[in-house]
């Protein structure tokens, strides 16, 4: 059982973008963020649900394959799953579609908890939380499959500090944004605890693995 | 003719470190950040002076004998060459030693020029200019060849927002400082003026190339 966060992030370390509007709710900014990462086969069949083959194969690929494999449950932020966005309808049931991509038990974490929805065959369950407590919630859910700390960045760096994470996968686009959350705010000295391995991919894609 | 930017920077963007003391005036985190590229060949015999015929001979060490290439002059800030640390004594020669490693015309950045020195076969020229009226200087010093803008951090991102650098490249060590100064900051966008290439060495270090 191993706890992990995957994250794209720009090369000044953003992994937010600020340009979202009302007419476009992830702005241009996301989608030159993760643009290698939905070029990919996995994206394109795990996430859009294509059949097509088409998508690319290389080094991109094996790392969006990669973050699918082996897990059991998942942990994110309240504004991940969007409970920021209709903070006070009780109906909302998060931006991510009729058939979200996760297929785990997902864990949200939330100041204001609300009943457990069922979307497809993700669960997701609202959760008051310490990072600690959450991931006892999640490793039992998993039932000895790994979890995955999905995000946001801010999330995600709290598990980090806490020491929770075994594995830190970024891929970073080489792009500077200028301004978002950076993920790697009060991480100072981070690889100590790690094993540090780097491989850059055909697009460009830089991809920087932290593994205990 | 070319104007090049080469720093170091770590995973979290930081050109310097703040772990100095009196006792070890470039600090630990210093010794980390450059491990790989003084670990190389072309350091131990360009900046070193050994004959010794150590070192790696790698992809770090293509980076740095490409540092060499073709420079024909090079601007610095005043801290880089050493200004800040006795502001007030004018014999003070900077701390690049007897033998410095430009061997080409080295303009400084100051707001309080003094006389030129000269050290081995380095000619340092105190000058208060702007980013463009500097690099005139040393365009014209250069006699064709390329203008390195040295740095520190702060003075290589004034030639950047001015849009005056044709080629910059970092090696970027997978470690975190913390805190520093950053060389990204208020560079948004930068990779539309440029092409981005990046590649990893077998140290680790991730070698980003922006070109025009």
């Amino acid at each position: 059982m191993a706890v992990r966060v995957d994250l794209n992030i720009s090369l000044d370390g953003f992994a937010t973008t600020t340009d979202a509007t009302p007419d476009n709710s992830f702005g241009l900014d996301w989608g030159r963020l993760v643009e290698a990462y939905t070029a990919t086969r996995t994206f394109r069949e795990r996430v859009l649900h294509e059949s097509s083959g088409e998508g690319t194969t290389g080094v991109d690929d094996k790392y969006a394959a990669a973050y699918f494999e082996g897990i059991g449950a998942e942990i994110m932020g309240a504004g991940m799953f969007g409970l920021h966005n209709y903070p006070d309808d009780p109906d909302w049931r998060g931006w991510w579609g009729d058939e979200p991509p996760f297929h785990v038990p997902v864990f949200v974490l939330t100041h204001k908890p609300r009943p457990a929805i069922t979307v497809a065959d993700t669960t997701f369950t609202f959760i008051d939380a310490s990072p600690d407590a959450a991931l006892g919630r999640a490793v039992e859910a998993a039932r000895g499959k790994d979890v995955r700390i999905g995000g946001g960045p801010t999330t995600a760096r709290d598990f980090l500090k806490a020491g929770l994470v075994d594995q830190l996968h970024v891929g970073i686009t080489p792009i500077l944004l200028g301004r978002g959350i950076r993920l790697w705010d009060e991480l100072r000295g981070l690889e100590n605890d790690y094993t540090v391995t780097s491989e850059t991919a055909e697009s460009g894609t830089i991809h920087v693995t932290y593994r205990r």
